[in-house]
This record gives structure tokens, sequence and C-alpha cells, in this order.
């Protein structure tokens, strides 16, 4: 019988997550063992409540409420409590007390990653957060290592399971958003507020942290652009799929000259966007997640898998852990977040992408010149133009652009939208990962 | 300007990934010294002949035909020469040296990796090779550390794009298997032996890489179930094609209890195998390659990107130099290999698994019925039966079978071969990843 030391696992959180992970830390242990070479021993976990009911059971004596004094005795630190208070200042505490920390709390990392990096970095500290982004699928550590020694040129991920579901549902039947939100809310894909997921600022957190880490630049989270699905209805998905399309919310981190000053820099935005069927993404089904990557010498590539899930998040977690022990039990550090690129933010109005619009528009001669003026006024070259004739003297029109900048398609529709012919500008969507 | 100290890195070998992966060091060598904290100095490349014509445009001084002098002034060496000799003798040097190695050489891997493995450990080298398997996919490191913490059940590979672009032609165009080969090596994509690919040679190699490193046991090369697709019909194809399959050749490596013993143990093998069209995997197209993983907390995960190639070959090999170097910098070994689980190779016929035979038979009464008994006999249970009447007196007939093991399998395909009203055994092909 080998005799092994013991490296001490402090657990803040007793979440879907953070439960998941205490009950595989105290199931799987012995095998755990035989991977890192030293027991891990889970010495407490923090929770705001006790008698709070948890999605394992698990032994009450590790429970506390104590975080701070918890933090104290740990070697390494697993933060899962979500938010940013008092996640932020336990974490700065646990790193200053010489503990590694895993975390999987996006939205601290988006909104407090640099100073968290940093107070790692000071005292050689890892800071680990696999979990942070599409739950069980490994993208941290394939941006962070495999790819680190080539460029990352685009990163188009579907981040957000719960509006993926609501998407794909939507183009499987038919449904309207409203009625995709209620099933998705039913099945436990959705959360009772749903604003995060909905509005985009889940996608944006994680679209933040990816780009950091893909292009070795500190992006905060207010510099995203962002736009959630609560403008995507029934006709414009019924549309797309007529058109060979997927509608996705994407999380898109992108590599591009700035137009203006010729410099390099990165654009990050989220936004639902048409996917034509026969890219990958297109296939992601219900609340998956993937992340599509293109790299300069790699080429393309994709992650696929459960986004979500306390159980998938937890082997994420675990993987973290284990990376740290191994380190515990060979000696030396790991590695450190990198922004020597420091690229400049772009604001949208400089990106360059392209429009599928859906005008409604009087059915008169001289309209679709009309209408086609506009573009040409702006710069916009058409690509495709088809029009439906509707009973009640209007027709539908759906026009699809080649690329522009975002500013020239805004100005675009803006003109558009007061063009007398055009009764209404029923859609406008953008067109990504054209194959 | 920062002075940075410098790290020596040796090449073998200068083909189609060894002539990038220098191209590259040499044109991104300021990227690459940012994210490392040192500088990457390329102090030699060995070849057999210095005047062979290479992929891209290298200085001719770096040339050399001394590799065991080259390997003396470096601090990492990169064997991309291919082949057991001298590549194996020349790793054991390097590693000797107290330099670390970062190789893409999967037959030596597969027929020596043990004794490298043990080599590196014994003087705490690393020892990477990301770009063995899958070429640009990052896998290794996702299999090695992300899912460090949870336990693999099953992959499903295609880790072979030659016969992965000869099956999609075949499937998308009709073609027969000489003329779709015909296509590959006409594009680039077979070689002209193409032996190793098309008799599942390369994509056996692979397989006893990924069920090394993902169930911690030494898995020899000749454990290894092969079964190439040079029996692949267009026949087959089609057939597969209009029950909702599509054929592919997998790399298969499973955990799973010996049906005998009840023991633990693994099932690593190659053949080609129906796949539902609903499958992640159907959607594999061309040369790409795709790994499918299911692991027991993170569910199903899929890699997929481009298996071969130069550069997105390159592009995994600079991955692993990055993680070498910066631990130069930061000092610390990494991680080494682990073989502790040591979990037992059971032969082909102990697996379970489900069949779809195809079988012409006489056209006439009572001969379901005997078929039938076939099959009753050896204990394998009739999923579907269908059959199509041919105008020569003799039926076609479709068969699908729930899972069995291989052996019982085998047995009723042997005595239904011996059965009268049997014409032909016309096709036998397993079902994998049923959805």
């Amino acid at each position: 019988m080998i005799e092994y030391r013991s490296i001490r696992v402090a657990l803040l959180g007793a979440g879907s997550v953070g439960s998941q992970v205490a009950r595989l830390l105290l199931e799987h242990g012995d095998e755990l063992t035989a991977r890192i070479g030293a027991r891990i021993e889970l010495v407490g976990i923090a929770v705001r409540d006790v008698d709070a009911k948890r999605d394992a059971d698990l032994p009450r004596e590790l429970f506390t409420t104590d975080a701070p004094r918890l933090i104290l005795g740990a070697d390494i630190v697993i933060e899962l409590m979500g938010g940013i208070e008092p996640a932020r200042t336990l974490v700065l505490q646990a790193i200053a007390s010489g503990a590694d920390v895993v975390t999987g709390n996006k939205a601290l990392l988006a909104a407090h990653g640099a100073e968290l990096f940093a107070a790692a970095e000071q005292v050689g500290a890892q800071l680990s957060y696999e979990a942070a982004v599409a739950g069980a699928i490994p993208i941290i550590r394939p941006l962070r290592e495999s790819l680190a020694g080539d460029r990352i040129e685009r990163i188009l991920g579907i981040v957000n399971g719960t509006t993926n579901y609501i998407l794909d549902r939507m183009d499987t039947t038919g449904a309207s958003l409203e009625d995709a939100l209620a099933t998705a809310t039913e099945l436990g894909y959705a959360e009772a507020d749903p604003t995060a997921d909905i509005g985009g600022y889940d996608a944006a957190q994680k679209a933040t942290i990816l780009a950091s880490l893909a292009f070795h630049t500190s992006v905060p989270v207010e510099s995203v652009h962002r736009e959630g699905i609560t403008g995507v209805t029934a006709a414009q998905v019924e549309s797309a799929r007529r058109a060979g399309y997927v509608v996705k919310l994407l999380a898109i981190c992108e590599r591009l000259a700035d137009p203006e000053s010729g410099e390099a820099g990165i654009s990050v935005r989220v936004y639902p966007a048409l996917v034509p069927r026969e890219h990958p993404l297109a296939a992601v089904r219900g609340a998956n997640n993937a992340v599509f990557v293109e790299a300069s010498a790699a080429g393309p590539l994709m992650f696929y898998g459960a986004g979500a899930g306390g159980v998938p998040t937890a082997s994420a977690v675990l993987g973290d852990l284990v990376a740290i022990a191994r380190r515990h039990v060979v000696g030396g550090p790991g590695t450190s977040e990198s922004t020597h690129a420091d690229l400049a933010v772009l604001p949208i109005g400089r990106i360059t992408t392209s429009y599928s619009i859906t005008l409604e528009v009087s059915d008169e001669p001289g309209v679709l010149a009309a209408i086609a003026h506009v573009f040409a006024d702006h710069g916009v070259s058409v690509e495709t133009m088809q029009q439906t004739v509707a009973e009640s003297g209007t027709a539908t029109l759906v026009i699809g652009t080649h690329q522009a900048t975002e500013q020239a398609l805004a100005d675009t529709v803006a003109t558009l939208a007061d063009t007398p012919v055009v009764v209404s500008v029923a859609s406008v969507l953008r067109v990504e990962g054209a194959v």
C-alpha cells in the first residue's frame, strides 16, 4: 500500500456544478489519486445555507458558512459560487494565501479577469477556468496550449445552451420565441429570469474570455457588441430555413485590420446570425455548445459537446484540478495569462459582414430600382434579391448583400426605412460562416 | 528592447510537416518569443539529402546530415522523420542527452511508445506528440489534461483522412473503391502505396496511442483488431445510404467488462462500420478527421478538423514546442505518461456490437424461417429484416441485429454461409454509434 501525501481542496459553492464536483471527488478519489500521485482531500464546502437542498448526497460535516476560514487551510480553492461578490474577494484571498484557484465563474472573469490574473501572476499561483466557457468542452486548454504556436484568426462560438435550444426548437417546430422559451423553462434549460441568456449577456462574458485568450489581449466585457435573440421571429427562422440557413446566436472573436488606421485589431461581438446549413455549427442541436476556431496554420477546427449541466461542467473543473494538483506533486508553476499582443478592440461599425434584409415594399413598377439605388448609394453591393408578391398590393423582398462595413449596412437600413416604397423593414440579420 | 535568452531547437526531418515547422519558426519567431518569454533558435535541420527539394524555402546553411551531432547542441528536439529507425535511436539519444522531444511519429509511438516514455520519465524529459494523431486537431492534450479528472468510456475516431476521403466519395458519387482511390491518389490524398491507409494500419497505430492515453494502459499495436476498407463495395455504401447510414473507417477504443471474467478491460479495434446519418461523425466529410469521445461525466464530445497536411500538422508540433519551451522558462517538469490502470486488452471475440448482414437467398417458402433459426441458434437477436426479390429467383435479405458478442455474430455468419437457402453472404458490416 503506497502512502500518498494529501492535497487539501476547499470548495466554494455547492450548486448544480459544485455539488457534482464534491460527489465525484468523494466517489472517484482513488482513481484521481493514481493519476495525480497524491490524494485529494476535500477539506470543506463553503455555502450560504448549510441546510439547503443539494443535487448530490454529501456529508453534512463538510459544509461551513465560513469561506474565509476554509480557504486558509487549502492548497487549492475551487470557486463555483457564481456572481461577482463575494467570489472576487474570496478568490483574491485564496491567491494571496498561496493557494491555486480553479473557477467556473464567467461573470467574475469577464469583469475582473485582468485583476485576478495579475494577482495570480504576482505570487506564481495558478488560476484555471476551463468550466467558465462551454461547460464540459475542452476549449480553454486547447486555445491556451495546443494552439499556442499558431495564430488564431477567428472564433465562432455557440456558447449559450439555452438560446441554442430555443433557436433549434424554433427551427425544427416552427414555434415562436415565446413558446420555445416556455418549453425551455419547463425542461430546465432556461432559468426563471432568462435575461442573461436570451439577452446575450452570458454569451458576451464567454466571448470576452475567449477573445482575451485567443488574441493575447485584455478584452473588457464592455467592449463587446451584444445583441440577444429577443428580436428573432418565427418568420425569420422559417425564411432562413427556406434559404438554406439556420439562425444561431454566435459569439464572434475576430482578428482584423482597422479599416481606418490599417492597424491590427480585433472585434468581439454577440448576435443572432444566419449560418449556412452546410457549416459544422449548423448541426449543433438542442442545448449543446460548439466552438469553431479558424487558425492560421491549423485551419478550421471545431470543439463540440455539452455546454452546461452540473455533471458535464464538473468534468471540466476536475480536469483543471488534476492538472494543478499534478504540478503540486512534480513541482514547478504552470502557464500564466498573456496579454502581450494588446490589440485594439474595434467598434462594431468598423467590422465587415454581410446582411440578409427582408423588406415589405409596395408592389408597383420601379420599386426594385429604387431599392437597388439605396444600396448603391451607400456602397453596399447586392448579391441576391428575391421578391414574393402578396395579395394586399405589397411584396416581400429578401436582399442578400456582399461583405460591407457594419456602418455602411446600418446606414443603408436607416435609409431604406425612410424610403417611400418601403412599407417596413421586416428583418435584418447578419450572415456568418459562409462556406 | 528586451534581451531574451534563447532555446535551441533541432529539427529532424524536413518533409511536408518538417519543412513547414521550420518555415513557421523562422517567419513567426517574434510572435513565439513574446508568448514563450524566450527566443526559439532553430539550430539545424537533419535530413538524409541536403539537396532534396523542400515544400518551403529554407536557408541552406541550416541543413545537415549529421543528426546525432545536431542533437547534442539542442535543448528541444523535434522528430518528424517518420518510420522506426533511425527515429527511435535518435529520440532515445536526445532524451539521454537531456533534451525534451516533440514528435509526430505515430508508427514509432505505436511500436515503441512504452520504451520512449520510460526513458523520458527516468530523466524527467518531456515527450509530446500532439501531431501524431489527427493532425491539427488538439486531441492528445484534451485527453491527457482536460479530461484527466473524468473517466473516458469510449472513443470513436475518424483518424485517417485518406480512407475518409475515399468512403465519402463513394457515398456522394456512387464510385467504386478503385475509382475513389484513383481520385484520392490524383488529388494527393493517397500515397503511391496506399496500403498503410486503406489497410487500416495507420488508423490502428493512432488507436493504440489514443487508447493508451485514454485508459492509462500500455496498449501494444499488435493487440489492435484491424480491418481495412479494401472489402467495402459500392453496393454496401449505397445500401447503407438507403438505410440511413454512412460507412466510415473507425478507430474504436472502448472500456468494457470482460464478459467471461467480469473484470474491467478495454477493446481497441479498427474497421469500417455503419454510422447513423444523425451521428456527428457522419457529417465528417472529405479528408477531415474527427474524434468523438464519450466520458463518464462530460458526456459526448467531438473534436473536428484537418487530420493531415504539412501546415495544419505543423500547428500541432508548434503547440507542443511552445508548451515545452515555456516550461524551460518558468522551470519545472510537465506531465508524464500514466499506465497505472493497466487494463487487459480483450480479444475481438469478447466485445459486443451489432451487425448489418446482407444475404443473397433463394426466393422460396420457408427461407425467412430458416434464416431466423440460424440467428436464434447462436443467441443473436434480430432487430430488422428486409427482403427485396430479384428477378432471377433469388432475393436480397438485409438483417440488422441487436447487440451480441463478436464471437456469436461471427459464428452466425459462418453458419449462414453453410445454410443451403443462402446463395451468398454479400456483406457483413458492424454498426457503431447508434443514436
